[in-house]
């Protein structure tokens, strides 16, 4: 905790920003003004959305914008009136002397608000370092954007179970099971229980999922490696949830399972290190000489790496991606309350990849299960 | 078209930052660096992306992030290595003497590229102007949207005829029909046919729909009106659709009657103006004049705006909002080519809220309509 932070300043909207998601508790489509007078967090909102944010309830204040740009027109008469003159005119009335605000503020606003004579101070980190300990209130948030994955899950395995191998298509319904059709199964599952994957889920089979982000197209083929992540959010609150699975119908190989087999282990390595205090690094090292003890190796070539070339984790919230990573770049100390990703993975084109993902929150014990599916991978 | 514009920089995603959306053709859910080179584009992927992106093609050439974080390393080595150091790293290499970066470039990134001498102009406007001009192409991506609209307002019509009214409520399978259930049938519709919603499609009914932002929540009532404005984006293309109707199921009132009467009319005299080298503060003129000589007032009150108070219509692309807007603030000719929506509404507390929007391309005489579903609003 620092003391005495200057005042946030934020100009974003909720849906891209997940600070200012964070601070407004509401969701605004455009971008706004939004800041804090010691404790009292006050945003700045058009006629379109004055009403509704009023409503709301999650500002202590609400101010009109059209109010503040006439304001701001009779100081500077002879300017085109934006939302650095309006800014400007807000800091002078609350006896603002500076704002923080976060690496992303927008450059051109940060500088004509310096011009106009603001002090602004870049957080240089998060905005708001808060974010990264979780409420038991987000945890529980995050436990349901979890509980939506695993409805993904469920109906992926109905799925795979009723498919049928035939040569080397898998059928389903009578037509070719494709990429495209198991993630609107699963993104249609989860948005009528409450959440929005946009099309975001991860598909992939055989060599496509050893590109970790592809997220699959065409048909689906028996006994080949199927990667399904999932990382909807959750309409109500804006909290994501991540989880990764992988699925084989048909016959796996020796190959295969073996390298199933070395992917879990690998999480269970890392969910025993994982813990308040520990780094983050440390805990990716763990998978790493998981990997390296199986005697699966990681290596760069001209079209791409193949073995293990992510991160273990990384912490999630309002962000699918939030501190703290635990990678192999930077030492970040696992914090009492964080919530992060567990997903050590293997890919090697012509025989696959592997990827298991779990949400742990990080206790200082061992951490607790923010996420709840079975790992059973094989249908037959 | 400037001559000779210095070569465009971005770090952001494609998701959340359409610039680099446009610039990518691509999805990448984190941020990466990208930038220009006289014609030829260029990213920077770290190892999880690295394949992926090169497949897509999208880019003339793929740096592996691993690669020139090391030759960063190699130059700086007692410093924590940052996107601005490989970034310095790269325009040496390619020996780009300054970038010109965009308005919402992030800040901390911009001053640390400044302090390492790397020179950055400030788009001061659009970053690409010419994503303002539509090519046929994404036209054809933007008719593909509103075609998505039409699948949720043909979906919301089945739904309004088929539920029974019954005392202050709409009954649907036996259910009181609310706006969570519709919001969840136009979704899923359209997300069985490509494109995403996410959960923001307005469906408010009565004084809900007051605050043109309300998604709407709760039971449907017979006899109000009922805004349903629809916003997905086409997955394939990262294109969005944005259409709006307003319907009532029941029996309307006169001044109900009168309300959608003007909206209507108010769009057809909007329609009429709309045309290469037009004010779009002119075509809002329209409106307001439009809804004045019908008598509808406007003004603002304690809790919110009543009448007619946000803009006529904004640019549609690969953002919901984007320019060129046509609104009462500024004054900006509309384009040849330009894509827009004409959307004007009216709300009353205690009357209800009505808004009609339709997308239309700018040419040098009437505009091309993108958009097309029909104005049926009362269902009995």
């Amino acid at each position: 905790m620092r003391s005495n932070p200057l005042p946030p300043l934020l100009y974003a909207d909720t849906l891209s920003n997940p600070d200012q998601r964070y601070f407004s508790q509401v969701d605004v489509h455009d971008p706004f003004i939004a800041f804090g007078v010691g404790p009292r967090r006050i945003s700045v909102q058009n006629a379109l959305e004055f009403g509704r944010i009023k409503k709301a309830r999650t500002f202590d204040e609400v101010l009109s914008l059209e109010t503040w740009r006439a304001r701001a027109e009779q100081r500077w008469p002879r300017r085109q009136i934006g939302v650095a003159e309006i800014i400007t005119e807000l800091a002078r009335a609350y006896r603002i002397r500076a704002f923080r605000v976060a690496d992303d503020f927008p450059a051109a606003l940060f500088l004509k608000l310096r011009a106009l004579g603001v002090r602004l101070e870049l957080a240089n980190g998060p905005l708001f370092p808060e974010r990264e300990i979780k409420s038991p209130r987000e945890a529980a948030a995050i436990r349901e954007g979890n509980r939506l994955c695993a409805v993904g899950f469920t109906v992926t395995e109905k799925i795979l179970r009723a498919a049928k191998p035939r040569g080397r298509q898998l059928f389903y319904a009578g037509q070719p099971l494709t990429s495209e059709q198991l993630r609107f199964e699963i993104e249609s599952a989860m948005m009528a229980e409450g959440g929005q994957a946009n099309g975001t889920t991860i598909v992939a089979g055989g060599d496509q999922a050893c590109d970790p982000h592809e997220r699959g197209t065409g048909p689906l083929r028996p006994h080949e490696l199927i990667i399904v992540d999932i990382f909807p959010r959750v309409t109500r609150t804006g909290y994501f949830g991540d989880m990764t699975r992988t699925y084989l119908r048909g016959r796996p190989s020796e190959a295969q399972r073996r390298l199933v087999a070395a992917v879990r282990d690998a999480q269970l390595a890392a969910l025993k290190v994982v813990r308040a205090g520990v780094d983050g690094r440390a805990v990716h090292q763990t998978v790493v000489d998981s990997f390296t003890s199986a005697g699966f190796e990681t290596r760069r070539t001209p079209h791409g790496s193949v073995g293990f070339f992510h991160g273990t984790g990384h912490g999630l919230g309002l962000a699918v991606h939030e501190p703290p990573r635990m990678g192999g770049l930077v030492s970040m100390p696992l914090k009492k309350g964080a919530v992060v990703t567990v997903e050590p993975g293997l890919y090697y084109p012509g025989l696959g990849g592997c990827r298991i993902e779990d949400v742990v929150q990080v206790t200082e014990r061992a951490p607790r299960m923010l996420s709840s599916h079975p790992y059973d991978w094989e249908f037959r």
